[in-house]
Protein backbone atom coordinates (compact mmCIF):
# COMPACT_ATOMS: atom_id res chain seq x y z
CA UNK A 1 0.00 0.00 0.00
CA UNK A 2 1.56 3.08 -1.19
CA UNK A 3 1.60 5.95 1.13
CA UNK A 4 -1.46 8.17 -0.38
CA UNK A 5 -3.37 5.16 0.09
CA UNK A 6 -2.89 4.69 3.66
CA UNK A 7 -3.24 8.00 4.12
CA UNK A 8 -6.66 7.53 1.98
CA UNK A 9 -8.12 4.56 4.19
CA UNK A 10 -7.32 6.18 7.45
CA UNK A 11 -9.28 9.38 6.57
CA UNK A 12 -12.01 7.29 5.20
CA UNK A 13 -12.04 5.40 7.97
CA UNK A 14 -12.05 8.54 10.64
CA UNK A 15 -14.95 10.00 8.59
CA UNK A 16 -17.17 6.42 8.48
CA UNK A 17 -16.66 7.04 12.82
CA UNK A 18 -17.02 10.43 13.00
CA UNK A 19 -20.75 10.08 10.82
CA UNK A 20 -21.51 6.84 12.95
CA UNK A 21 -21.08 8.72 16.34
CA UNK A 22 -22.66 12.67 15.04
CA UNK A 23 -25.99 10.29 13.07
CA UNK A 24 -28.80 9.67 16.26
CA UNK A 25 -28.64 5.92 17.23
CA UNK A 26 -31.57 4.08 15.28
CA UNK A 27 -32.82 3.35 18.21
CA UNK A 28 -33.85 6.96 19.51
CA UNK A 29 -37.35 7.66 18.11
CA UNK A 30 -38.33 8.22 15.07
CA UNK A 31 -36.11 4.71 14.83
CA UNK A 32 -37.24 4.18 11.27
CA UNK A 33 -35.77 7.74 10.07
CA UNK A 34 -33.09 7.21 12.13
CA UNK A 35 -32.37 3.65 10.59
CA UNK A 36 -32.59 5.21 7.13
CA UNK A 37 -30.37 8.37 7.90
CA UNK A 38 -27.82 6.15 8.58
CA UNK A 39 -28.15 3.27 6.27
CA UNK A 40 -27.51 6.47 3.73
CA UNK A 41 -24.01 7.93 5.16
CA UNK A 42 -22.73 4.85 6.61
CA UNK A 43 -20.68 1.67 4.96
CA UNK A 44 -19.43 3.47 1.08
CA UNK A 45 -18.59 6.00 -0.93
CA UNK A 46 -14.89 7.64 -2.04
CA UNK A 47 -15.56 10.28 0.72
CA UNK A 48 -13.68 12.77 -1.63
CA UNK A 49 -14.92 15.60 0.03
CA UNK A 50 -14.11 14.64 3.10
CA UNK A 51 -10.60 13.65 1.80
CA UNK A 52 -10.31 17.55 0.45
CA UNK A 53 -11.09 18.96 3.58
CA UNK A 54 -8.87 16.81 5.33
CA UNK A 55 -5.87 17.87 2.86
CA UNK A 56 -6.97 21.49 2.57
CA UNK A 57 -6.59 21.15 6.49
CA UNK A 58 -3.06 19.76 6.32
CA UNK A 59 -2.41 23.52 4.29
CA UNK A 60 -3.30 25.44 6.56
CA UNK A 61 -2.21 23.51 9.71
CA UNK A 62 -5.68 22.65 10.65
CA UNK A 63 -6.45 20.08 13.75
CA UNK A 64 -7.85 16.94 11.98
CA UNK A 65 -10.17 17.28 15.27
CA UNK A 66 -11.84 19.92 13.95
CA UNK A 67 -11.34 19.28 10.44
CA UNK A 68 -13.35 16.24 10.44
CA UNK A 69 -16.69 17.81 11.66
CA UNK A 70 -16.51 19.83 8.64
CA UNK A 71 -15.90 17.48 6.71
CA UNK A 72 -18.72 15.06 7.91
CA UNK A 73 -20.88 18.08 7.54
CA UNK A 74 -20.28 18.68 3.50
CA UNK A 75 -20.46 15.05 2.90
CA UNK A 76 -24.15 14.78 4.38
CA UNK A 77 -25.08 17.37 2.36
CA UNK A 78 -23.34 15.28 -0.55
CA UNK A 79 -25.40 12.61 0.14
CA UNK A 80 -28.86 14.12 1.16
CA UNK A 81 -28.48 15.21 -2.41
CA UNK A 82 -27.90 11.73 -3.45
CA UNK A 83 -30.72 10.49 -1.79
CA UNK A 84 -33.18 13.10 -3.18
CA UNK A 85 -31.52 12.58 -7.02
CA UNK A 86 -32.32 8.94 -6.77
CA UNK A 87 -35.91 9.90 -6.30
CA UNK A 88 -38.67 8.92 -8.72
CA UNK A 89 -39.03 12.68 -9.22
CA UNK A 90 -35.53 13.63 -10.24
CA UNK A 91 -33.31 10.60 -11.91
CA UNK A 92 -35.25 7.42 -10.39
CA UNK A 93 -32.56 5.43 -9.73
CA UNK A 94 -32.39 1.95 -8.19
CA UNK A 95 -28.74 1.23 -6.79
CA UNK A 96 -26.44 3.77 -4.72
CA UNK A 97 -23.24 3.17 -3.76
CA UNK A 98 -23.82 -0.85 -4.61
CA UNK A 99 -26.75 -1.39 -2.29
CA UNK A 100 -30.61 -0.04 -3.60
CA UNK A 101 -31.42 3.27 -2.85
CA UNK A 102 -33.25 4.62 0.03
CA UNK A 103 -36.48 5.26 -1.42
CA UNK A 104 -36.81 1.73 -2.67
CA UNK A 105 -34.96 -0.17 0.60
CA UNK A 106 -37.44 2.30 2.70
CA UNK A 107 -40.24 3.88 0.70
CA UNK A 108 -40.27 7.73 -1.12
CA UNK A 109 -41.75 9.42 1.68
CA UNK A 110 -38.77 8.13 4.21
CA UNK A 111 -36.04 9.22 1.49
CA UNK A 112 -37.69 12.56 1.24
CA UNK A 113 -37.30 12.67 4.89
CA UNK A 114 -34.05 11.37 5.02
CA UNK A 115 -32.30 14.10 2.60
CA UNK A 116 -34.18 16.81 4.55
CA UNK A 117 -33.13 15.88 7.96
CA UNK A 118 -29.06 14.92 6.75
CA UNK A 119 -29.23 19.02 5.38
CA UNK A 120 -29.99 20.32 8.98
CA UNK A 121 -27.86 17.66 10.53
CA UNK A 122 -25.07 19.22 8.26
CA UNK A 123 -25.60 22.31 9.71
CA UNK A 124 -25.85 21.49 13.19
CA UNK A 125 -22.55 19.95 13.00
CA UNK A 126 -20.98 23.17 11.58
CA UNK A 127 -22.70 25.03 14.72
CA UNK A 128 -22.78 22.46 17.26
CA UNK A 129 -18.29 22.05 17.43
CA UNK A 130 -15.48 24.22 17.75
CA UNK A 131 -14.15 24.22 14.09
CA UNK A 132 -12.44 27.78 13.85
CA UNK A 133 -10.08 30.25 15.86
CA UNK A 134 -13.07 32.40 16.45
CA UNK A 135 -17.35 32.14 16.29
CA UNK A 136 -17.00 34.49 13.07
CA UNK A 137 -14.63 32.76 11.06
CA UNK A 138 -17.36 29.78 12.10
CA UNK A 139 -20.29 31.34 11.52
CA UNK A 140 -18.46 32.19 7.52
CA UNK A 141 -18.21 28.52 7.26
CA UNK A 142 -21.67 27.92 7.62
CA UNK A 143 -22.67 30.73 5.20
CA UNK A 144 -20.30 29.00 2.89
CA UNK A 145 -21.37 25.39 2.98
CA UNK A 146 -25.34 27.40 2.70
CA UNK A 147 -24.14 28.95 -0.22
CA UNK A 148 -22.74 25.67 -1.66
CA UNK A 149 -25.50 23.71 -1.01
CA UNK A 150 -28.47 26.08 -2.39
CA UNK A 151 -30.23 27.37 -5.45
CA UNK A 152 -27.03 29.19 -7.01
CA UNK A 153 -24.60 26.26 -5.87
CA UNK A 154 -25.81 22.55 -5.66
CA UNK A 155 -29.36 22.87 -5.79
CA UNK A 156 -29.53 24.99 -8.77
CA UNK A 157 -26.76 23.17 -10.22
CA UNK A 158 -29.49 20.04 -10.22
CA UNK A 159 -32.53 21.96 -11.50
CA UNK A 160 -30.28 23.17 -14.81
CA UNK A 161 -29.42 19.35 -15.17
CA UNK A 162 -32.96 18.71 -14.99
CA UNK A 163 -33.97 21.49 -17.58
CA UNK A 164 -31.11 20.32 -19.66
CA UNK A 165 -32.43 16.92 -20.24
CA UNK A 166 -32.50 16.15 -24.17
CA UNK A 167 -31.69 19.58 -25.20
CA UNK A 168 -28.23 20.21 -26.57
CA UNK A 169 -26.03 22.30 -24.63
CA UNK A 170 -23.05 24.44 -25.40
CA UNK A 171 -19.57 23.75 -23.40
CA UNK A 172 -19.94 26.88 -21.78
CA UNK A 173 -23.76 25.82 -20.75
CA UNK A 174 -22.40 22.11 -19.47
CA UNK A 175 -19.60 23.82 -17.58
CA UNK A 176 -21.97 26.29 -15.77
CA UNK A 177 -24.15 23.36 -14.99
CA UNK A 178 -21.49 21.25 -13.54
CA UNK A 179 -19.89 24.23 -11.66
CA UNK A 180 -22.95 24.68 -9.93
CA UNK A 181 -24.43 20.78 -9.19
CA UNK A 182 -20.88 19.15 -8.53
CA UNK A 183 -17.86 22.47 -8.37
CA UNK A 184 -19.94 24.34 -5.32
CA UNK A 185 -19.53 21.64 -2.63
CA UNK A 186 -16.33 20.12 -3.88
CA UNK A 187 -15.58 23.69 -3.50
CA UNK A 188 -17.01 24.05 -0.01
CA UNK A 189 -14.81 21.18 1.19
CA UNK A 190 -11.73 22.53 0.21
CA UNK A 191 -12.20 26.32 1.92
CA UNK A 192 -14.46 24.40 5.20
CA UNK A 193 -11.16 22.31 5.47
CA UNK A 194 -8.62 25.50 5.15
CA UNK A 195 -10.40 27.49 7.19
CA UNK A 196 -11.04 24.69 10.32
CA UNK A 197 -7.04 26.29 10.39
CA UNK A 198 -5.71 29.62 9.43
CA UNK A 199 -5.34 30.71 5.63
CA UNK A 200 -4.32 34.19 4.44
CA UNK A 201 -6.19 35.68 1.74
CA UNK A 202 -4.19 34.69 -0.83
CA UNK A 203 -4.19 30.38 -0.13
CA UNK A 204 -8.03 30.66 0.53
CA UNK A 205 -7.61 32.29 -3.32
CA UNK A 206 -5.41 29.42 -4.59
CA UNK A 207 -7.10 26.59 -2.76
CA UNK A 208 -10.42 27.82 -4.63
CA UNK A 209 -8.64 27.74 -7.67
CA UNK A 210 -7.90 24.60 -7.10
CA UNK A 211 -10.95 23.43 -6.37
CA UNK A 212 -12.14 25.07 -9.44
CA UNK A 213 -10.45 22.53 -11.48
CA UNK A 214 -11.25 19.31 -9.65
CA UNK A 215 -14.60 20.10 -9.04
CA UNK A 216 -14.66 20.10 -13.42
CA UNK A 217 -12.07 17.12 -13.09
CA UNK A 218 -14.34 15.00 -11.01
CA UNK A 219 -17.38 15.74 -13.21
CA UNK A 220 -15.84 14.55 -16.83
CA UNK A 221 -14.30 11.85 -15.52
CA UNK A 222 -17.59 11.06 -13.67
CA UNK A 223 -19.01 11.23 -17.26
CA UNK A 224 -15.91 9.00 -19.19
CA UNK A 225 -16.66 6.25 -16.44
CA UNK A 226 -20.38 6.75 -16.81
CA UNK A 227 -20.04 6.00 -20.83
CA UNK A 228 -17.26 3.33 -20.50
CA UNK A 229 -17.16 1.91 -17.00
CA UNK A 230 -19.87 -1.18 -15.59
CA UNK A 231 -22.65 -0.67 -12.84
CA UNK A 232 -20.89 -3.31 -10.71
CA UNK A 233 -17.14 -1.41 -10.57
CA UNK A 234 -19.51 2.27 -10.34
CA UNK A 235 -21.75 0.60 -7.37
CA UNK A 236 -24.27 2.67 -8.91
CA UNK A 237 -26.62 2.64 -12.53
CA UNK A 238 -23.73 2.83 -15.76
CA UNK A 239 -24.47 4.44 -19.14
CA UNK A 240 -27.68 6.43 -17.61
CA UNK A 241 -26.74 9.48 -19.18
CA UNK A 242 -26.53 8.43 -23.13
CA UNK A 243 -29.93 6.52 -22.19
CA UNK A 244 -31.29 9.70 -20.91
CA UNK A 245 -30.25 11.46 -23.75
CA UNK A 246 -28.55 14.21 -21.47
CA UNK A 247 -25.27 16.41 -22.27
CA UNK A 248 -21.73 15.45 -20.86
CA UNK A 249 -18.70 15.84 -21.32
CA UNK A 250 -18.30 12.30 -23.61
CA UNK A 251 -21.46 13.58 -25.86
CA UNK A 252 -20.17 16.81 -26.27
CA UNK A 253 -16.47 16.68 -26.91
CA UNK A 254 -15.77 13.21 -27.43
CA UNK A 255 -13.94 10.67 -25.26
CA UNK A 256 -10.57 12.01 -26.24
CA UNK A 257 -11.28 15.04 -25.98
CA UNK A 258 -12.45 14.52 -22.61
CA UNK A 259 -9.40 12.73 -21.37
CA UNK A 260 -7.56 15.25 -22.25
CA UNK A 261 -9.58 17.88 -21.03
CA UNK A 262 -9.04 15.73 -17.34
CA UNK A 263 -5.41 16.14 -17.84
CA UNK A 264 -5.45 19.81 -18.21
CA UNK A 265 -7.38 20.25 -15.70
CA UNK A 266 -4.96 18.22 -13.51
CA UNK A 267 -2.17 20.45 -14.40
CA UNK A 268 -4.25 23.04 -13.62
CA UNK A 269 -5.05 22.18 -10.28
CA UNK A 270 -1.40 21.42 -9.77
CA UNK A 271 -0.45 24.98 -11.16
CA UNK A 272 -2.46 26.63 -8.58
CA UNK A 273 -1.55 24.73 -5.53
CA UNK A 274 2.59 25.47 -6.89
CA UNK A 275 1.83 29.37 -5.25
CA UNK A 276 0.84 27.68 -1.52
CA UNK A 277 3.54 28.05 1.30
CA UNK A 278 1.82 24.94 3.11
CA UNK A 279 2.16 21.36 2.44
CA UNK A 280 0.11 20.32 -0.29
CA UNK A 281 1.47 16.74 -0.85
CA UNK A 282 -2.37 15.33 -0.20
CA UNK A 283 -4.24 18.26 -2.39
CA UNK A 284 -1.80 17.26 -5.39
CA UNK A 285 -2.13 13.48 -4.94
CA UNK A 286 -5.90 14.06 -4.56
CA UNK A 287 -5.82 15.60 -7.94
CA UNK A 288 -4.54 12.32 -9.16
CA UNK A 289 -6.47 9.94 -7.54
CA UNK A 290 -9.54 12.01 -9.14
CA UNK A 291 -8.55 11.87 -12.84
CA UNK A 292 -7.72 8.20 -12.92
CA UNK A 293 -9.38 6.61 -10.46
CA UNK A 294 -11.92 4.17 -12.19
CA UNK A 295 -15.70 4.04 -9.90
CA UNK B 1 -58.23 47.95 13.37
CA UNK B 2 -57.38 47.02 16.92
CA UNK B 3 -53.38 48.07 18.21
CA UNK B 4 -52.92 44.41 17.82
CA UNK B 5 -54.06 43.50 14.16
CA UNK B 6 -52.27 46.74 13.10
CA UNK B 7 -49.23 45.31 14.84
CA UNK B 8 -49.71 41.93 13.24
CA UNK B 9 -49.85 43.07 9.74
CA UNK B 10 -47.17 45.35 10.21
CA UNK B 11 -45.18 42.58 11.15
CA UNK B 12 -46.46 40.46 7.96
CA UNK B 13 -45.41 43.38 5.18
CA UNK B 14 -42.07 43.22 6.89
CA UNK B 15 -41.82 39.88 7.14
CA UNK B 16 -42.59 40.19 3.40
CA UNK B 17 -40.69 42.59 2.26
CA UNK B 18 -37.53 40.77 3.69
CA UNK B 19 -38.39 37.36 2.23
CA UNK B 20 -38.95 39.16 -1.05
CA UNK B 21 -35.47 41.12 -1.00
CA UNK B 22 -33.46 37.73 0.18
CA UNK B 23 -34.99 35.81 -2.23
CA UNK B 24 -33.36 35.20 -5.55
CA UNK B 25 -34.79 36.98 -8.26
CA UNK B 26 -36.43 35.17 -10.34
CA UNK B 27 -34.68 36.69 -13.18
CA UNK B 28 -31.13 34.76 -12.01
CA UNK B 29 -30.60 31.34 -13.17
CA UNK B 30 -32.14 28.76 -12.58
CA UNK B 31 -34.62 30.99 -13.30
CA UNK B 32 -37.65 28.48 -12.76
CA UNK B 33 -36.48 26.82 -9.70
CA UNK B 34 -36.07 30.58 -8.08
CA UNK B 35 -39.06 31.67 -9.51
CA UNK B 36 -40.79 28.07 -7.79
CA UNK B 37 -38.84 29.27 -4.90
CA UNK B 38 -40.59 32.85 -4.75
CA UNK B 39 -44.24 30.98 -5.83
CA UNK B 40 -43.65 28.63 -2.44
CA UNK B 41 -42.68 31.59 -0.25
CA UNK B 42 -44.41 35.10 -0.92
CA UNK B 43 -47.87 36.16 -0.82
CA UNK B 44 -49.20 33.89 1.53
CA UNK B 45 -49.05 32.45 5.07
CA UNK B 46 -50.35 34.09 8.84
CA UNK B 47 -46.23 34.14 9.26
CA UNK B 48 -47.13 32.79 13.10
CA UNK B 49 -43.77 32.10 13.60
CA UNK B 50 -42.18 35.69 12.45
CA UNK B 51 -44.76 36.99 14.67
CA UNK B 52 -43.83 34.82 17.59
CA UNK B 53 -40.12 35.86 17.11
CA UNK B 54 -40.69 40.06 16.28
CA UNK B 55 -43.02 39.27 19.53
CA UNK B 56 -40.31 37.45 21.54
CA UNK B 57 -37.79 39.94 20.03
CA UNK B 58 -39.84 43.08 22.35
CA UNK B 59 -39.06 41.01 25.29
CA UNK B 60 -35.29 41.13 25.34
CA UNK B 61 -34.86 44.41 23.54
CA UNK B 62 -33.87 42.99 20.48
CA UNK B 63 -33.46 45.45 16.90
CA UNK B 64 -36.16 43.90 14.60
CA UNK B 65 -33.39 44.75 12.17
CA UNK B 66 -32.14 41.77 13.38
CA UNK B 67 -34.85 39.94 14.57
CA UNK B 68 -36.91 40.20 10.57
CA UNK B 69 -33.71 38.00 9.41
CA UNK B 70 -33.99 35.55 12.09
CA UNK B 71 -37.98 35.42 11.64
CA UNK B 72 -37.07 34.70 8.09
CA UNK B 73 -34.81 31.83 8.50
CA UNK B 74 -37.89 30.02 10.35
CA UNK B 75 -40.27 30.83 7.65
CA UNK B 76 -38.33 29.73 5.11
CA UNK B 77 -38.30 26.24 7.07
CA UNK B 78 -41.64 26.20 7.85
CA UNK B 79 -42.07 27.00 3.76
CA UNK B 80 -39.96 24.46 2.64
CA UNK B 81 -41.53 21.85 4.85
CA UNK B 82 -45.17 22.48 3.43
CA UNK B 83 -43.58 22.39 0.07
CA UNK B 84 -41.83 18.28 0.60
CA UNK B 85 -45.09 17.50 2.77
CA UNK B 86 -47.84 18.17 0.30
CA UNK B 87 -45.86 16.24 -2.05
CA UNK B 88 -47.38 12.94 -3.41
CA UNK B 89 -45.44 10.77 -1.46
CA UNK B 90 -46.01 12.60 1.47
CA UNK B 91 -49.53 13.98 1.80
CA UNK B 92 -50.56 14.39 -1.59
CA UNK B 93 -52.18 17.95 -1.47
CA UNK B 94 -53.28 19.85 -4.09
CA UNK B 95 -53.98 23.37 -2.29
CA UNK B 96 -52.14 25.40 0.39
CA UNK B 97 -52.48 29.26 1.14
CA UNK B 98 -55.77 29.15 -1.47
CA UNK B 99 -53.16 27.83 -4.40
CA UNK B 100 -52.21 25.05 -6.13
CA UNK B 101 -49.06 23.33 -4.08
CA UNK B 102 -45.75 23.71 -5.69
CA UNK B 103 -45.58 20.37 -7.20
CA UNK B 104 -48.75 21.37 -8.74
CA UNK B 105 -48.41 24.52 -10.15
CA UNK B 106 -44.66 23.47 -11.58
CA UNK B 107 -43.47 19.84 -11.12
CA UNK B 108 -42.61 17.17 -8.41
CA UNK B 109 -38.47 17.57 -9.05
CA UNK B 110 -38.49 21.14 -8.64
CA UNK B 111 -40.92 20.91 -5.41
CA UNK B 112 -37.72 18.47 -4.44
CA UNK B 113 -35.60 21.42 -5.13
CA UNK B 114 -37.81 23.91 -3.58
CA UNK B 115 -37.86 22.29 -0.53
CA UNK B 116 -33.80 21.90 -0.32
CA UNK B 117 -33.18 25.28 -1.40
CA UNK B 118 -34.91 27.06 0.53
CA UNK B 119 -33.66 25.34 3.69
CA UNK B 120 -30.12 26.27 2.88
CA UNK B 121 -31.49 29.52 2.19
CA UNK B 122 -32.97 29.71 5.89
CA UNK B 123 -29.25 29.07 6.90
CA UNK B 124 -27.48 31.33 4.77
CA UNK B 125 -29.97 34.15 6.72
CA UNK B 126 -28.69 33.28 9.87
CA UNK B 127 -24.85 33.28 8.84
CA UNK B 128 -24.83 36.20 6.87
CA UNK B 129 -26.72 38.83 8.69
CA UNK B 130 -25.58 40.19 12.21
CA UNK B 131 -28.12 39.21 14.28
CA UNK B 132 -27.00 39.00 17.60
CA UNK B 133 -24.74 40.58 20.06
CA UNK B 134 -21.62 38.13 19.31
CA UNK B 135 -21.36 35.64 16.89
CA UNK B 136 -20.89 32.75 19.55
CA UNK B 137 -24.65 33.20 19.82
CA UNK B 138 -25.67 33.53 16.69
CA UNK B 139 -23.87 30.20 16.08
CA UNK B 140 -25.74 29.28 18.80
CA UNK B 141 -29.07 30.34 16.94
CA UNK B 142 -27.52 28.34 13.71
CA UNK B 143 -27.66 25.25 16.65
CA UNK B 144 -31.04 26.29 17.54
CA UNK B 145 -32.40 26.14 14.19
CA UNK B 146 -30.81 23.21 13.02
CA UNK B 147 -32.16 21.18 15.82
CA UNK B 148 -35.25 22.10 15.87
CA UNK B 149 -35.45 21.68 12.33
CA UNK B 150 -33.72 17.85 12.42
CA UNK B 151 -34.68 14.51 12.50
CA UNK B 152 -35.15 15.00 16.35
CA UNK B 153 -37.22 18.01 15.65
CA UNK B 154 -39.73 18.80 12.88
CA UNK B 155 -38.18 16.11 9.99
CA UNK B 156 -38.62 13.90 12.81
CA UNK B 157 -42.58 14.62 13.59
CA UNK B 158 -42.98 14.15 10.17
CA UNK B 159 -41.64 10.65 9.98
CA UNK B 160 -43.69 10.07 13.26
CA UNK B 161 -46.75 11.56 11.41
CA UNK B 162 -46.62 9.24 8.80
CA UNK B 163 -45.91 6.36 10.87
CA UNK B 164 -49.19 7.20 12.28
CA UNK B 165 -51.43 7.22 10.03
CA UNK B 166 -54.10 4.63 10.61
CA UNK B 167 -52.94 3.91 13.96
CA UNK B 168 -54.55 4.13 17.17
CA UNK B 169 -52.20 6.85 19.43
CA UNK B 170 -52.65 7.29 22.68
CA UNK B 171 -52.88 11.10 23.79
CA UNK B 172 -49.26 11.04 24.74
CA UNK B 173 -48.10 9.42 21.64
CA UNK B 174 -49.91 12.34 19.66
CA UNK B 175 -48.57 14.56 22.03
CA UNK B 176 -45.13 13.58 21.47
CA UNK B 177 -45.46 13.70 17.90
CA UNK B 178 -46.49 17.36 17.99
CA UNK B 179 -43.98 18.61 19.91
CA UNK B 180 -41.52 17.37 17.02
CA UNK B 181 -43.48 18.23 13.87
CA UNK B 182 -44.86 21.97 15.29
CA UNK B 183 -43.57 22.61 17.95
CA UNK B 184 -40.04 22.33 17.84
CA UNK B 185 -39.82 25.35 15.01
CA UNK B 186 -42.30 27.50 16.91
CA UNK B 187 -40.10 27.18 19.94
CA UNK B 188 -37.22 27.73 17.77
CA UNK B 189 -38.85 31.29 16.23
CA UNK B 190 -39.55 31.95 20.05
CA UNK B 191 -35.95 31.80 21.07
CA UNK B 192 -34.29 32.95 17.92
CA UNK B 193 -36.22 36.19 18.35
CA UNK B 194 -35.32 35.90 21.85
CA UNK B 195 -31.73 35.63 21.56
CA UNK B 196 -31.39 38.79 18.99
CA UNK B 197 -31.48 40.64 22.13
CA UNK B 198 -30.38 39.50 25.37
CA UNK B 199 -32.34 37.16 26.95
CA UNK B 200 -30.94 36.32 30.90
CA UNK B 201 -31.65 32.35 31.46
CA UNK B 202 -34.83 32.77 33.29
CA UNK B 203 -36.27 34.79 30.47
CA UNK B 204 -34.84 31.88 27.98
CA UNK B 205 -36.37 29.62 30.04
CA UNK B 206 -39.86 31.15 30.70
CA UNK B 207 -39.99 31.40 27.35
CA UNK B 208 -39.42 28.24 26.69
CA UNK B 209 -42.17 26.87 28.44
CA UNK B 210 -45.07 29.69 27.01
CA UNK B 211 -43.65 28.48 23.37
CA UNK B 212 -44.52 24.79 24.43
CA UNK B 213 -47.96 25.66 25.01
CA UNK B 214 -48.41 28.07 21.88
CA UNK B 215 -46.83 24.86 19.94
CA UNK B 216 -49.49 21.95 21.18
CA UNK B 217 -52.80 25.08 21.19
CA UNK B 218 -51.77 25.53 17.89
CA UNK B 219 -51.85 21.95 16.78
CA UNK B 220 -54.90 21.53 18.89
CA UNK B 221 -56.77 24.61 16.99
CA UNK B 222 -55.77 23.22 13.76
CA UNK B 223 -56.95 20.08 14.20
CA UNK B 224 -60.33 21.68 15.43
CA UNK B 225 -60.43 23.68 12.01
CA UNK B 226 -59.27 21.37 10.00
CA UNK B 227 -62.49 19.25 11.43
CA UNK B 228 -65.23 21.98 11.43
CA UNK B 229 -64.02 24.91 9.12
CA UNK B 230 -64.46 24.68 5.24
CA UNK B 231 -61.66 24.62 2.55
CA UNK B 232 -62.20 28.22 1.32
CA UNK B 233 -61.74 29.32 4.91
CA UNK B 234 -58.38 27.37 5.32
CA UNK B 235 -57.00 28.26 2.13
CA UNK B 236 -55.91 24.13 2.24
CA UNK B 237 -57.83 21.13 1.55
CA UNK B 238 -59.68 20.38 4.99
CA UNK B 239 -61.33 17.12 6.39
CA UNK B 240 -58.33 15.31 5.48
CA UNK B 241 -57.39 14.27 8.34
CA UNK B 242 -60.14 12.37 8.86
CA UNK B 243 -60.33 11.37 5.51
CA UNK B 244 -56.67 9.65 6.54
CA UNK B 245 -58.32 8.62 9.51
CA UNK B 246 -55.18 10.30 11.39
CA UNK B 247 -55.05 10.65 14.93
CA UNK B 248 -56.23 14.27 16.13
CA UNK B 249 -56.56 15.99 19.25
CA UNK B 250 -60.62 16.02 17.97
CA UNK B 251 -60.49 11.89 17.12
CA UNK B 252 -59.05 11.35 20.09
CA UNK B 253 -60.52 13.57 22.65
CA UNK B 254 -63.60 15.02 20.58
CA UNK B 255 -64.11 18.46 19.96
CA UNK B 256 -65.88 19.74 23.20
CA UNK B 257 -62.51 18.25 25.22
CA UNK B 258 -59.96 19.53 22.99
CA UNK B 259 -61.36 22.88 22.95
CA UNK B 260 -61.24 22.91 26.34
CA UNK B 261 -57.50 22.21 26.52
CA UNK B 262 -56.85 24.89 23.83
CA UNK B 263 -57.98 27.26 26.90
CA UNK B 264 -55.83 25.38 28.77
CA UNK B 265 -52.93 25.92 27.13
CA UNK B 266 -53.49 29.35 26.56
CA UNK B 267 -53.57 30.23 30.33
CA UNK B 268 -50.62 27.90 30.91
CA UNK B 269 -48.88 30.36 28.41
CA UNK B 270 -49.91 33.48 29.66
CA UNK B 271 -48.72 31.85 33.07
CA UNK B 272 -45.03 31.23 31.94
CA UNK B 273 -45.15 35.00 30.35
CA UNK B 274 -46.43 36.13 34.31
CA UNK B 275 -42.53 35.87 35.53
CA UNK B 276 -41.08 37.69 32.61
CA UNK B 277 -39.66 41.37 33.07
CA UNK B 278 -39.88 42.80 29.69
CA UNK B 279 -42.73 43.53 27.44
CA UNK B 280 -45.11 40.97 27.15
CA UNK B 281 -47.65 42.28 25.65
CA UNK B 282 -47.70 40.68 22.13
CA UNK B 283 -46.75 37.48 23.16
CA UNK B 284 -49.92 37.28 25.13
CA UNK B 285 -52.01 38.61 22.42
CA UNK B 286 -50.48 35.99 20.47
CA UNK B 287 -51.70 33.62 22.58
CA UNK B 288 -54.90 34.57 22.14
CA UNK B 289 -54.76 34.89 18.48
CA UNK B 290 -53.31 31.20 18.18
CA UNK B 291 -56.33 30.04 19.91
CA UNK B 292 -59.14 32.41 18.70
CA UNK B 293 -58.44 31.87 15.03
CA UNK B 294 -60.50 30.59 12.31
CA UNK B 295 -57.81 30.14 9.72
Amino acid sequence: MTDFSAWMQACQTRMERVLADCLPAAAIAPQRLHEAMRYAALGGGKRVRPLLAFAAGEVTGADPERVQHAAAAVELIHVYSLVHDDMPAMDDDALRRGKPTVHIEFDEATALLVGDALQSLAFDLLASHVLADDAATQLKMVQMLAQASGSRGMAGGQAIDLASVGKPLEPAELEFMHIHKTGALIRAAVLLGAHCGAPTGTTAGSLDRYAKCIGLAFQVVDDILDAEASTATLGKTAGKDAARNKPTYVSLLGAARARELAQELRADAHAALDTLAGPTARLRQLADFVIERSY
